[in-house]
């Protein structure tokens, strides 16, 4: 079944639904996508028309240039249901502008702002059924880009794919974890591409945190590849700490990834009178204010996992416990945060953006 | 046509060539691939059985993490044919090495020494009518690695495909490059991927690269990321400075490629009687050599252009020419390895490797 759609969109239905087949209470992070996918292609210099078609595997050259040279970037995003079926998107021009950025830092062309929100609004609404409602309930929506040109000489490609895929997600990391500061490995440089969702700076990643995880931590806290001195974020979430009753995280540069639960957390913050500092945080402050008890919390915040609580770190082979609070500012954020996106609360900043 | 050999490689031949379609005096570097690939498949904990099959386009789900993650490594070798038909690869056990190297670092499995000989050799001699004799003529060839698993968290794969595609080749980079010494960006981190043929460190590079070329040079020299003073490598290439008599170069560490054809020239250097300092080389020095007059050639040196001459570097806004010798280093350099690499000349080293 073909149509087009007045906004140009090809849209190419598939013929059965997987749906049937999937056991929802019991999902794992990111391996069963919906039923369709959203395509766009650049080739002579512009994006082709978009279509959206059944899920499937697809026909790429070896010599495809994302494989040989890592051109590729991509978005973290999720949609939301509430009880009367409605479905919504949080801050999603964040993640639209954010993945121009990072595509421009790694000369992939920037995607079209129509196509995207019509491509991904489309997409949604075909695959509704399987944006489930309930807190806790969610759709991760993974945009990416890699360069399809099959050519291997080391320079930017002249042929690239856009594509959206859905995978319906569970509340991730429910655990609080224990986590490692970096002392030896990095996760990016000054001038580097850190700032950006560059499909190459998580691989980096996965060595070290193996080896974190054999010594029982799950996550490594990336700290300056300089001096190791000073504490940015983890391998998918910003992080923050409390001390006393003050939150800290570090400020944004072109290290970090620019988080939208993070800039989401520091606005909530604000409203709740919370004091949150936006500063360079030391290892050295946050190892003694472990020692003198004023380190209350430290915690992740990402889409992925919301907010993550962490309770423990380890740093030059010492590992500093921290007492799991009852009325923690992670479990408040994450209250906060979540009762926005499912439409539960008040949304007096305007992050919820309604699917029609 | 099907047939499994006594190694257990099953080799698929292509019923039709498309040799006669290539125009081998007008090649483009890395657009023309040759009749056939080698593939092996690395499933339930193992390397599976190697496949040498027609070239073609594959087929991969578009949540392979390679696409999302850039879990991907890759390689750079070439052969060579003399006049005699015979094919000679060169150091080629360095290449293997580096690959197994740079797959741990990405969290990779390691691929196995017989697959990574037998099948190469089984398809340089398949497609051995597409290896040119002659200097300046040669086979490119490029093994590489790719995290195929369809999944989308953020953590190894638990599958990969390993391939080698071949490309022939004319000498590359005839012309002497204008560089630019980097003030802002950078390649790679201390306790980085940077000593790794990791394919996001090579997109990572080509939106700096391209604002050096709106600046009328062709390729960036990357400095330390921390202090932007110390010279390291560029983008495909070892570096070597030549004051006076005496060859610089900058040691390896975990942010520089340990370059086959850096190697060998030390070693030629060695042989020759030339001074080869390997240490740091900062940026102040050459500019005070090219001032003073001591600083005689800058060149590049890495398989895709074996010697690359540099007559020009940009630094602070100031552009330093360098006068091209009759008699430079680089030629000498460059003659020497070819030679050794098209078997012209002795070689004292064993470096040649015969395809047989
Ligand atoms: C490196 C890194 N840091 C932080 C985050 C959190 O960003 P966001 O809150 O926009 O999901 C992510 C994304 O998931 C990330 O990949
Ligand atoms: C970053 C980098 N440096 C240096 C080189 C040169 O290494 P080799 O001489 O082994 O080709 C390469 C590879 O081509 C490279 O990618």
């Amino acid at each position: 079944m073909i149509e087009t759609n007045p906004n140009e969109i090809v849209i190419v239905k598939s013929e059965t639904s997987k749906i049937g087949s999937v056991d929802f209470d019991n999902l794992i992070f990111g391996r069963v996508f919906t039923d369709h996918m959203f395509v766009c292609d650049y080739e002579d210099g512009k994006w082709q028309t978009p279509q959206i078609m059944p899920y499937q595997a697809m026909t790429i050259e070896p010599s495809a240039r994302v494989f040989h040279y890592g051109q590729a970037v991509f978005e973290g995003m999720k949609a939301y249901k509430d009880d009367d079926g409605r479905i919504f998107l949080f801050r999603p021009d964040q993640n639209f502008n954010r993945i121009n950025k990072s595509a421009a830092r790694l000369a992939i062309p920037e995607f079209r702002k129509d196509f995207f929100f019509e491509g991904l609004e489309k997409l949604l609404k075909l695959d509704s059924d399987w944006i489930k409602p309930g807190v806790g309930n969610s759709m991760y929506i993974r945009p990416f880009v890699i360069a399809t040109e099959p050519a291997i000489s080391a320079s930017p490609a002249m042929s690239y794919r856009f594509m959206i895929i859905l995978s319906p997600a569970k509340a991730y990391y429910n655990e609080p974890v224990r986590v490692l500061f970096a002392e030896k490995y990095s996760r990016s440089a000054d001038g580097g591409v850190g700032f950006a969702k560059a499909a190459g700076n998580y691989a980096a990643q996965f060595y070290p945190t193996s080896l974190a995880q054999k010594k029982g931590f799950q996550q490594i806290i990336w700290t300056d590849a300089n001096t190791h001195e000073y504490l940015e974020e983890a391998g998918t979430m910003n992080i923050f700490f409390r001390v006393n009753d003050t939150l800290i995280t570090a400020p944004n540069n072109d290290r970090i990834l620019d988080g939208v639960t993070r800039k989401s957390v520091i606005s909530l913050a604000k409203d709740l009178g919370i004091e949150c500092e936006v500063r360079r945080v030391s290892v050295k402050e946050i190892k003694a204010a472990a020692i003198d008890g004023s380190l209350k919390e430290i915690f992740g915040a990402g889409t992925a996992a919301v907010i993550s609580p962490v309770s423990a770190f380890e740093h030059a082979e010492e590992v500093y416990e921290l007492e799991q609070l009852d009325n923690s500012y992670a479990s408040l954020f994450k209250e906060k945060l979540m009762n926005i996106q499912h439409n539960i609360s008040e949304d007096p900043h305007g992050w919820r953006y309604e699917v029609k």
